[in-house]
């Protein structure tokens, strides 16, 4: 049995990764997809574990290694849908599950109509990026000027798009889950820091377990399903007034560091054995 | 019976189909996307007909209105495939149909092993882009440097990427054809003029209808199924010396103004048809 | 006698310059420079008066036409020291003249430093930039660190930069006044008007005439003879509490339309009567 | 005696002149700009010694210790002319000294006309930039739009500016001068290798001595003359028929690592001798 490992990065996940795969008996090839490139309809192995930090290089690799007929995870279809947060808050409210009240604002000319639609604070964010980067906290019109105006300068449209989203009372706290082949293995909490309110562990965020109930189990699994992932991190918020969780991000190329050292699961072992489960079928 | 146009830069195909549609009895709602935020979950009729230019507005606004149940023509899946070259030309190499040998560049460091892997001149483009804009014909490997590093100056990582591809001596022309809900409505043939080497009719290039062949039909019919595109336009190279076909690119919101007035064909009115029929159903 | 006039976009401001020349029995040569490629050494008459809106392709302008003796107004040392905040205050403080405290933050590994070192709110700014684009009033740290995490995504290294500068409380307004040949022509003060802070007609700013004060007009004189310009705008902020006036920012291509309107003083007029009398010397 | 050096990446280069400043019993005080927020009107010590690595930093380091009245080796002036090539080609030009015939494209509608006014192959580069980025020989019209698209991408005004450039048949090589306190201490040819066109060392260029004749002397010191420069590297073309010597580019932080292996001359003893005697003045 063989996997490909594509990798941008190699970080402490991808040697536990290898490492789990080994016990196995799975060989695994590694391809690094910043010095190799990659030939449409050319693959490795039957599997393709995409664990490239970049989110565009994630997806351009998984559809690459599906073009060719391997299985990707998580597939270009999943990673497309997680890749963009307008995509997937999109795919969540079709499913009928619970997002913040969420509006887009494509052009500035409909950054007025936006701001008067909001309680204040606001939460505006691009579709794209990771660990909190552009993420800002709104309270009044001078803020939203300032990046309304700064984003304008973006040179990619994505960036230049706004996600305004109602701010959830969280108490400065989400849930992290992380769902397996359609199972939820574990979950923490993490808090933020300080005087910064994103929970971010690259913002300092400190992450703590926590055991995980029906409903956020559920949440979970449906959140994974909507977006065809076999292997998913998600993100939930909790309103410390009416405990109603909403569904915030799902992320396709989960980071598990922290998880692991917080809930003492082995993540790697875990993915392992399901990837094993899966070409044995 | 109501249709929302979604549209950013109104043109004479948005007045046509606006016509069409009265013709037929079907009421029109227009959404400029760039003056009216969009809630996620909100919804203006059952079928969001999405003429936005910018592909990236295109696909938000799809998936948007999709998340409350109405059904969007193209579908945000097919947007999202057609609005970056690596994504179809993936897709249609799953599909086992024939597209120019192509390599995808994520990092710098790969960038000399493409360079050595193709015959000269090859072509260079990122996946995403429209008009010809950025496509460049490389020749030797000063000119292949200086594509390198003007891309990797670009801030977003699909402009930082490259595909390289195989050039097609297809004698400075390209059939484009129009297939609306699996149909073949017809075709035209686009040719470069002057020192210009791409077809594009932004760069100058002419357009002359032709008749539609098996092959062309069935290979139009297959990507835009590929796709899963209900209104599609696709690009196909010939091989001048051999015949071989193959597939270029394929257009998730066609520009039809050119083909019409070539061709004599209302795309308007075929259009506005099939989706009176699709509201039908 | 001739002069040469480069422009990119006309405004009114321009053809009361053509009108106002041409009652003296000035020939104007009119120069648009994104149509006409500017070729070093080459020159079209003796002065070369720059009324590009694009300050860099002022700066440009007026080098190119230095190059060949031409007389350009304002010189190409002026623009450059205009053309940037950070080169103008520092040539201000420099010559010992007030401008408000001011910090310089060129990698983000400072901007901590720099948050602690002043009170709130402060003034964050990029060193280019017109109309108060990306001028932000910063009340916190989440503030900040949005402003950072924006300006960092950045291609420039100048919108990198950041200049944090003490907050002067002058109540919504600023003085303007324009100096021409080393004698201010007039004043007028500027007020922010609703939620926005800023001054910046392009930004619903009011323009109201003022009397020219001796401390004013001495103030004005001396900034422009630091920057050795002949014509030029200067922005000044007057302390409501102290009184204490503080040099904010010199405009070496200066807009004077609203300050017509207000004042009644046909700058158009002063400027060309100034020019013939350099012509003449 | 005491000299700050302000730096942002410590090279070799920076721990020599450490040493030679040592020796010398001259105390410096050293400045990381990207560590630490530079206040306008703050000085660390009489001469501020400006060996930055970022152009734009290096302007601003040099203007803001200036404002508190220490010297900058070099001068803000000259790292502002040194900084933009136009501005160093226009300066060189306006004292008189051969440049090649160089033609600036500041708006794309005025490419065509510049493509026609030269003979191919030419040379096109942005205004800024180190080790030879981005400067591209144009041979035909395809090279020059691909060049003009991508440039046209560009966020900052300068990078979607052209200077196009005549090219001058040097066999390969360039001659690299440098000059300190108004005397060439040393020169050196830097060849292309392989299928590289451009001969800088970044770009695998290779350094050896020469003897400095009188034409060359003189042109070099005519050159930091122009600039105002205490301490320049001088690019130099020789047409490799005509014998005709062109001022290519002059740099106001130089490199010396290579020019101080090939010549054996220990160029931060000189700089640092050469500073001692301005401090005694």
């Amino acid at each position: 049995m063989e996997v490909e490992l594509l990798y941008d990065m190699p970080r402490l996940e991808e040697k536990l990764l290898i490492e789990s795969f080994r016990q196995r008996g799975v060989e695994v090839k590694l391809t690094n997809v910043n010095t190799m490139p990659l030939l449409i309809g050319e693959v490795a192995a039957e599997i393709a574990l995409v664990r490239v930090v970049s989110m565009q290089k994630a997806l351009y690799s998984a559809a690459i290694r599906e073009a060719a007929g391997a299985t990707a995870i998580n597939s270009s279809t999943t990673l497309m849908l997680c890749g963009d947060k307008i995509l997937t808050l999109s795919r969540l409210k079709a499913q009928g599950l619970k997002i913040p009240r969420s509006m887009v604002v494509l052009g500035a000319e409909s950054a007025e109509v936006a701001y008067r639609r909001f309680p204040k604070p606001f939460v505006d964010k691009p579709p794209i990026g990771s660990w909190g980067r552009l993420v800002t906290l709104v309270k009044d019109k001078s803020t939203w000027r300032s990046v309304l105006e700064h984003r304008q300068m973006m040179q990619s449209q994505q960036l230049r798009t706004h996600i305004v989203q109602e701010y959830i009372e969280s108490g400065g706290r989400d849930i992290r889950t992380i769902v397996i082949g359609g199972e939820v293995i574990g979950a923490v909490i993490r808090r933020s820091v300080g005087d910064e309110w994103r929970t971010n562990v690259a913002l300092g965020g400190k992450t703590e377990p926590i055991k995980v109930n029906g409903e956020i189990a559920e949440l979970s699994v449906k959140a994974a399903k909507t977006v065809g992932g076999e292997f998913i991190s998600i993100d939930i918020l909790e309103d410390k007034n009416s405990g109603q969780l909403y569904l915030n991000e799902v992320n396709g190329v989960p980071e598990f560091k922290g998880f692991m050292e917080a809930t003492g699961i082995s993540v790697a072992d875990e993915l392992a054995k399901y990837i094993v489960s899966v070409m044995r079928r």
